[in-house]
């Protein structure tokens, strides 16, 4: 199984200088706003960069500042699409790296896109697969930083699962971890593989250095990264379909070349703008970098266009990541912390495993719409993740999008009442 | 942790001679038809013993034929209650013995009852307890016949778990898989334990002799269940509340003994009977044996009570059992296969991973109207399958429990129309 390319592979790699410049905006038309997408701000705070807006997408409208909820497999883990979106889910991620590799690209295509395949009805965003390819070679931030920690200097990731072949200037070639087979993403399949999905948004290939990386390397990395967006920018706006597509916003901790990133990627006609690459060892780093780049990016990017945060959804970052101007934030935390017993509250976690809820035969989160609070005690939730019952995950995670939810759109009224 | 006692257990075991008769019908009121329970016979086919019915208890009506699905820890492996009942579910069985090591029987009384417990607004019925401390201590059918066929001689099971301690005339003691801690289960422990859980029918103390037992030992053992059942029996009298007493007949596959089991249980004021003990080593012999057993079962129980079958509810046994008049069936098979990767339908099982349905864009099994087949295309179902995506369990067991809920609809319709 390969991922889909352009063009034939060519067997004469293309030597570039690691610096040489992407195409400048000029190779590319105006931005135009799109009859099919756009963002409407419908207030700016007086107290800070948060904004209320609305994503409008050809599968119904985002409220911004949302909650996106991941899932990889075209599937939030332990939740069935309708449960969530009677949770009051709205954009849903999934993962082209995962999608590739089962069922493939073309199945869901033949499916009629991804949302027939999910039957799903709601706006969908699929990333380019460089994240998990990249994720793969260098383990993620968390993992090299605690491997460094233990001295080992290595991510154990790596070592243990070197599936990524190589990665060239062409792109990345890997193997799957399902069979071993070889597959090349490049940044133009990886786009065409996101047009067979069918997402409202879609993501280019941009390569992913690890946390610790030399200057001279995370320079030479962007300017890949960017390369290959372009390429990916390419490739989309010959057949745009009706799908929208977001840079991704790369350059490590380094603020010049952060700076670098928003002045190329916001010169070229996307749709949006996401914010990647390493952003960290921890929240102070997340905030650190985000508080000194996210003006720029609204300075530069013109007109009102939503910004998405990669990978992080944690509730003690979104009001700080909102203050900022930041708009959409994605990450499986919800359902996986739901998955091992803990609730997410307004006071923090609940951990439902604890003893002291035995007989704690009250609604689980005072107040609490979702299904799991309006059926069950948190009592019975404590047993059943006791007893090890599966549906455990389930009603947990249920809860978790809920609440997700729910405290977006309670931030979005504190914005609307410049409380925030 | 203990069983609560009716009694503190006296240190001073009685001896009693294995084949002591148990307490003779007039040491009991006769049956009187309770206020909150009643089994009315709707039908009787013209063609076998199928009948079609009403089981009318505190907590609403089961039709009958009847599916039970088994909610082992008060609650369907991944999927919630109302799912389950959106799919038809009417009985739901839960197992005392699991209730007993979490939460416990005060925990679950503390909460109101096992209905206020898990939310459940239909009937719900509890075994003894018995047959989990007992298949401890022999291991299943399955694994016997097993591990007989690999000449060990004894249960694979029983050897890694030895888990029950002692076995006397006053009950049984064993250790707590969860903690290690003694428990002791007598007839009187466990009916005020399901008094505790407040079931709508509740099952009395039997002895589960294994698969082989010599005939002598049966019969010791019958005479004991009979004993265990009448204590049972007599402190379920003492405090009725609004629960009925299904006894379980026993013997075997002795007829001789079975005869005796019928003609004793039938005697006794209980509300209903199950079939249980070992029903044989495969569906031959089970069938062999319920021919044989269940006129008699019919002809001593006077006026019309309604036939339960343990732990036996699969789509090929069915249909002939309730031939012979057996009303409701409870097992944990549709829910397991399915986690394991199995709808079922009309046709025989349908193995969702197989590689023939990754393209397959049509409903699951044509006609359902279950929220997954409602929902989902097989082709999504397989990829969810293929993908060890968590939500695949809980959707596949929820078609399961619609099958069984429609197909035992069918049935009965069928019995109406003297088909069966």
């Amino acid at each position: 199984m390969q991922a889909p390319a352009a063009q034939p592979p060519s067997r004469k790699r293309r030597k570039i200088d690691p610096l040489t410049p992407p195409p400048p905006a000029s190779e590319f038309p105006p931005y135009q706003p799109r009859d099919f997408f756009h963002f409407e701000v419908l207030h700016t705070s007086k107290k800070s960069g948060a904004r209320v807006g609305r994503i409008h997408t050809p599968h119904g409208v985002v409220d911004t500042p949302g909650f996106v909820a991941v899932g990889t497999n075209a599937a939030l883990k332990a939740v069935d699409g309708p449960w969530a979106d009677a949770e009051g889910q709205q954009l849903m991620f999934a993962n082209t790296y995962h999608l590739l590799l089962h069922p493939g690209a073309d199945v869901v295509k033949a499916a009629g896109g991804l949302h027939a395949f999910m039957n799903r009805q709601r706006p969908l965003i699929t990333d380019s697969g460089g994240f998990q390819v990249f994720s793969l070679a260098y383990g993620t931030v968390h993992e090299e930083v605690n491997s460094l920690k233990r001295g080992t200097g290595k991510s154990r990731h790596k070592m243990e699962h070197n599936l990524v072949s190589r990665v060239s200037e062409e792109g990345v070639t890997f193997r799957s971890y399902r069979d071993g087979a070889q597959m090349l993403l490049t940044p133009e399949s990886s786009v065409l593989a996101q047009k067979k999905l069918g997402a409202d948004i879609i993501i280019p290939l941009d390569e992913l250095p690890p946390y610790h990386t030399e200057p001279a390397v995370l320079e030479a990395s962007l300017a890949r990264s960017h390369r290959w967006m372009a390429r990916s920018l390419k490739t989309h706006l010959a057949d745009v379909r009706q799908q929208a597509m977001y840079a991704v916003v790369h350059g490590g901790l380094s603020l010049e070349l952060r700076q670098q990133s928003i002045d190329y990627l916001t010169s070229l006609p996307f749709d949006g703008y996401a914010v990647g690459g390493s952003l960290g060892k921890d929240r102070q780093d997340l905030f650190w970098l985000l508080e000194r780049i996210m003006p720029r990016l609204h300075e530069r990017m013109g007109g009102p266009k939503p910004v998405h945060v990669l990978g992080i959804a944690d509730p003690a970052s979104i009001p700080q990541l909102v203050a900022y101007g930041c708009d959409t934030f994605d990450s499986c935390y919800p359902t996986r912390v739901g998955r091992h017993g803990t609730m997410l509250t307004k006071d923090g976690p609940l951990r439902v495993v604890s003893g002291k809820y035995k007989t704690a035969f009250r609604p689980p989160v005072e107040g609490c719409s979702c299904h799991t609070c309006r059926t069950h005690s948190l009592a019975y939730l404590h047993h059943l993740v006791k007893a090890h019952e599966p549906v455990a995950a389930t009603l947990l995670a249920i809860h978790n999008v809920h609440h997700m939810n729910a405290q977006m759109a309670e931030l979005r009224q504190r914005i609307m009442a410049d409380e925030v």
